[in-house]
């Protein structure tokens, strides 16, 4: 991890999670690492019985674990708490030491007259942001940020270096955008005529709520009538695809390089593995989850856990039932001939 | 959708389109909706029967549609045209006001003095254009525009904000590039050895014709000894990755996140769903649409819709079906097996 | 191909690759190109039976093909090597003529004073180096880099126009890295709670060795805890990602639309296909392949050749397969089922 020379009692971090201290609360902590990899002035975790063979040869100076698991870990150092990932994450706050961005406004920044710009707001070099532009308190934008015109971007939400917003685009407080996203560029939208494809104007909007995290080189379209939107708490990591009109509920959580298509309407609580694809002008319900590389076809209406895929086999034994799945229909009709002569039989015997 | 001023009478768009005006042609429209969203001052359009109930309930000032549908619509404001989806492209040109790029060149832009300029070119801040570069007349290029040595972007092409295109590249007339694409990127190419890999000179170039539009953060390789080509009216949604060689012919249309492998030749008029999967050193013919999620290993010769994958299921019924998918070859062999035996107990019967 | 006024007689050319010359060696040839393309000034290669009928028909002056295969080329100019395509790479390699970047440090890049530069530093226009970076000798920063805080580049390393790195990145010598990358951004993780979900700061580094290349719009996230590490001479290809954590072996090549999750652990000398989905916390031995589209939810504990995926059907007989997928389980329960009854009726007879 990065090094800094902040450092911590067990004691003072216990008392930030509400967590009960075991052992020296005296101890001195200058980091996190992982089970594995800590060293005797470093904390770390463990909440997965998976890694029961780390926790053991851990030589961490103390671990944040369940009180059901302190008896793995007798007479060490530790801060027992109802969840420990949670606990872990709000530690990791403490000694997470990200470059500052510098405050103000950096003179290479080329900014439209009519902008308005909340208190201590942070703009990188060569950014360009274009007119009627509204960025709120605190607001960073990273070096190379591009703003089309009449962008919104509400107090304390960070762009990271070299993010792209097109013309008209909305976020919401406390988001964090990550470098190579594009918001708002044209929905796919093309109508066809004798002679190739008709253009068809993406005339909405792209509006996103509160506290959204966006993953790098993530792309989303604006609307082509109504707005694509993005609710409060909505988590995207990298390489995702949201088209136009696409809506997605309160805290939805998506993991890498997913596509959704235009029109899809994505429930809140919805948790959507990597690589999955999600059909266009379809519903998911809430409280939805889905295994990574699933393919969705058709709207889900019932809470859940879905999947799809064939799961991983040798070359050769896969190039046989490929081979089969072309015959599934066939063969599943052979079984039921079969049984009706194998009932038959029975009768005639 | 993005507010104008500009407001047409329903006469002046059904005219616009060669539409028959039923109702009231003096009624004076300011923008384009959904159905679901559209206000009394808005037009919409209807060419989808699972739409039904939105027709019939919306709240627009009038809409487009076809003669066969006007029965649904009794007694209201309409424009009667053969094929709606295809006015509303042209009726939606009308209301489009995208922020027009400041005519110019930008003070900030660099551009080497061998760069050939045509008739009205604006070239957006921060751009950087290297020698050789030939732009015709009314040519758009966004701020943060790369364009390595040798580009040649044909008349009235745009280039939206942070498009890179390496040396060598020819873009042809009309062609709109989104944000964050990355054309003439070294193909993938290695050959092994003893010790690794050798890298393979990617010495070909990316020709691309007119009118093709690309999505935002697509990517597309140079050829490695002959050129990548793309026909025109192509048109490429978001997040796709051309590889190198590849060639597709005209008019075709891929969805987003679709990934193409090196050397594959895609006919004209194709039609790809997103998040497909083809592979290299096959050809697939004119007139083929693939279903989203496509996984093509050989090539296609036969115009048709085609289509991969399994489907979505409650996981648990997933973890069956692809636990028989690991035996289907075997299941089959049964089933054979069975069908001799009871022809057999038939016999002997 | 990109036209350059270089020349070699077929004799310097089979010297450079240890070959043998069959034919007239003072032939002289200005480059390369495909056996379909290929002129009599240019020379071509053969090594895949597939492309005998380009090899009968080729108007190339000269082609680099296996002792074997040179019967099925009698009595032309020919270059005789054990392994084609490796002295295809080297002698392209001598064809190759980029544009070479501008010696020296742009006017226009911003460098922090703290910033370490080696010897024939190349950076391009508005490119921005944050404070404590360190540049190996002879590295080229293409225009509009991006690198954060204390990244460490190793000599004659390239990144390519618009590459950004966050902080605490580093790369080691020889590497290249195509445009729209994006090193270091945060990892996918948050800490869900009652109210919704707490960021995991994402406290490690990015560490890349030697002589790996990077598509272009490739995504590599940094470690929560430890960091990401890829070995020397991997090869990744555009638009992967690869998820924080993971680590990558040696002289791994994995090809385009990849994605990679979390604490994955990647063997070295593995070769993996494109649009391939590698789930999180799983290790994959060194030695294996994985066909394009392949989906890994276990680790992979044996050297071998896996894949997954249904291969291509006609939409209508995939709609049946895909519904009998479903009932897989029911049917080979109904087999399993006949299978006794077909034995015990044969006891009975």
């Amino acid at each position: 991890m990065v090094m800094t020379s902040v450092q911590y009692s067990l004691r003072a971090l216990a008392d930030h999670v509400g967590g009960v201290v075991h052992g020296d609360a005296s101890l001195s902590l200058h980091g996190l690492a992982s089970l594995e990899q800590a060293t005797a002035r470093q904390l770390s975790f463990y909440n997965n019985a998976k890694y029961q063979g780390q926790l053991t040869a851990t030589q961490a100076g103390a671990v944040i674990l369940h009180n059901n698991d302190l008896s793995l870990y007798p007479g060490k150092n530790a801060i027992v708490v109802a969840n420990p990932y949670l606990a872990y994450a709000k530690i990791a706050q403490l000694f997470w030491r990200r470059p500052k961005a510098s405050a103000g406004i950096h003179p290479t920044a080329l900014i439209h007259p009519s902008v308005q710009l909340g208190y201590d707001v942070s703009v990188g070099p060569y950014a360009v942001i274009d007119a009627h532009c509204v960025l709120g308190d605190h607001v960073v934008l990273g070096a190379h940020s591009i703003l089309g015109e009449a962008c919104v971007i509400g107090a304390d939400t960070e762009l990271a270096a070299r993010v792209t917003l097109y013309f008209g685009v909305t976020l919401g407080q406390r988001c964090m955008i990550h470098s190579g996203v594009v918001i708002g560029s044209d929905g796919f939208g093309f109508a066809p005529h004798a002679a190739g494809f008709e253009k068809i104007p993406q005339l909405g909007k792209v509006l996103i709520q509160d506290d959204v995290e966006i993953g790098a080189n993530t792309t989303i379209d604006r609307g082509a009538l109504d707005d694509t939107q993005i609710a409060s708490g909505v988590k995207l990591d990298n390489q995702i695809q949201i088209g136009h009109n696409v809506k997605i509920g309160a805290h939805t959580v998506i993991a890498a390089c997913t596509a959704i298509a235009g029109s899809a309407n994505i429930g809140a609580h919805c948790m959507i593995g990597g690589a999955s694809a999600i059909g266009g002008h379809l519903t998911i319900v809430d409280q939805v989850m889905l295994i990574g590389t699933a393919m969705v076809t058709n709207s889900i209406n019932e809470p859940g856990v879905y999947a799809s895929g064939t799961g991983l086999l040798p070359r050769k034994e896969w190039q046989k039932s490929a081979a089969r799945y072309r015959q599934l229909d066939a063969l599943a009709r052979s079984v039921n001939r079969l049984k009706k002569q194998v009932e038959e039989s029975k009768h005639h015997a």
